[in-house]
């Protein structure tokens, strides 16, 4: 039995849009300490990506750097072309380039994928999906993934490998008509506390809407308000209901999910509930998610890549500050 | 053959959220002069309500006024309910309320219609919808009508009556997705030169999305120009089509419109244009909008509610400046 302390080995970036976020893993791929900046790479400081890396890492030892996300995007430090699909984790980490940050550090990046007949990309995302398929192998085989947010991705694995996603802008959407259009009339920017039943009001809404598709619908979030049926602060949750049913209610008509199958959730643990929420409205099944899959994905790439000397282990979870 | 200079009946106003509209009617319904100004309810000048009203009738003659739209809403000059469909002209005539300003004149306004089972509402469109019948009196027995914009009204009509109508709100989608996502990422606010091209393959795009819809395609917007496929001056009408295409793709599936019957469009030429291009894409006819819809809709609901002292000849028009 090894009960030597651990030993730093990686640093790990998830860097995106609007957050950064560093994992200092040891020689087995656990995390020993996470930190989170507002620094994504549209909110960057004064000293853009040197300072952004100088202070996140302040005080962690030595060790080889990787980052994924769009900090490897053509808005990102340095852009990385996307890998095609199909792409499995070998194929990742063989694309990685680099860039040298100003106080001498080299910063792996790691690239997204692309669905060449869509053009529909991903950067980050898979990621997240390496490291989940590594703590649940069974994934690998075959499986059906959903990794919500601002840009949800359905995604399909065969063998180890992405075959298929697309992408949903389900709640880049709901932002933009929550604060930009007639039906956020009256609420302040803040969002009032979460309702229920509001939110599941909406997704039967959305799935009740058949073919027509719950778009026909969204205008019933100001009409309800105006007769007195919907209380003006339910609004957001019947809203994020109605957009997040119609994101699954289109998944069934397209035939991205099916009753038989259960369906992955991969990220953000409050977001996912939401989205399990719905899928029991559509009597669909969802998996909840996995923990930190970005850190170990992180950690599986770099493996591949010959980044780390260590060979792959168990995963397993020390302290974990997620 | 009467050679005498006609004389001013009634001023009609189209008073909505964004702009004011006045028009100045003789005593056979003819626009002797139309005057617009930016004065919506949510743009008043520090005078507010009484003088933008004071400013737009400068130098007319006193006549009865009576007023469409937004001014009669909630958020308007005075609140006058909707009438719960189905509603006839007489129905609308008969709910009339009025506000004295200031000055001393009396407004009439003119109340919405409302669809009771999915409180659906249109406040304005009403207006538009019995001028266009008497305009084109063939409609008022059985058509189904168009009314796009901001929020798109699908109407049916019976005998006369509305009898049915839902809200879809494409335009305010449209302005909400173009501005504030990343879909308008690189582009101005102002929007570049008509792209028909690129209108018509949004447009297809959506009608190939079959049930699962176009929301499901939205992110192509930006896929496809990271991928060199679609010009970013060109997303705006890629986008316009999307939407676009998406309303009557749900209007088909909904079964609100067929390929058997055509739709009447009503409302903004260049906007109705737009939509009957999409509407070719899926096989479907539209009839282009008849003009001054909105200035003889006043007319009518003036001379049923009693306000004018002129039975309604045959509607017909001399020097309209629309």
């Amino acid at each position: 039995m090894n009960i030597s302390a651990p030993r730093a080995e990686l640093i790990g970036l998830d860097w995106g849009t609007t957050s950064l976020r560093a994992y200092l893993l040891d020689e087995q791929g656990g995390i020993l300490e996470t930190r989170a900046r507002d620094w994504g790479i549209r909110r960057l400081p004064p000293g853009g990506f040197d300072e952004a890396l100088d202070d996140v890492l302040a005080g962690w030892p030595e060790c080889p750097l990787l980052a994924s996300g769009m900090v490897g995007s053509r808005d990102g430090w340095r852009e990385v072309p996307y890998v095609d699909l199909p792409a499995g984790l070998d194929a990742v980490a063989r694309a990685l380039d680099f860039v040298d940050s100003a106080g001498g550090r080299r910063l792996q990046l790691i690239p997204g994928l692309r669905h060449g007949p869509s053009a529909d990309v991903m950067r980050g995302e898979e990621t997240e999906i390496f490291g989940a398929l590594a703590l649940q192998p069974a994934l690998a085989v075959r499986s059906a993934l959903l990794l919500p947010g601002t840009h949800s991705k359905w995604v399909s694995v065969r063998h180890g490998r992405v075959v298929d996603f697309t992408t949903s802008m389900t709640g880049e959407l709901y932002a933009a008509v929550r604060h930009h259009t007639i039906l956020g009339a009256g609420l302040g920017a803040e969002d009032p506390p979460i309702d229920h039943e509001a939110f599941l009001r909406g997704v039967t809404a959305a799935r009740d809407s058949g073919a027509a598709g719950a778009l026909s619908r969204l205008f019933s979030a100001r009409a309800l308000v105006l007769a007195g049926r919907l209380a003006q602060q339910a609004v957001p949750d019947y809203l994020s209901g109605l957009l997040i049913g119609e994101e699954l209610r289109a998944a069934l008509a397209a035939g991205r999910i099916d009753h038989a199958t259960p369906l992955q959730l991969i990220g953000n643990a409050p977001l996912c509930h939401r989205y399990a929420a719905a899928a029991s409205c559509f009597e669909l099944g969802m998996a909840l998610p996995p923990p930190c899959a970005a850190a170990l994905g992180l950690w599986q790439i770099a493996r591949s890549a010959g980044l780390t000397a260590a060979a792959l282990p168990q995963p397993r979870f020390h302290g974990a500050k997620l």
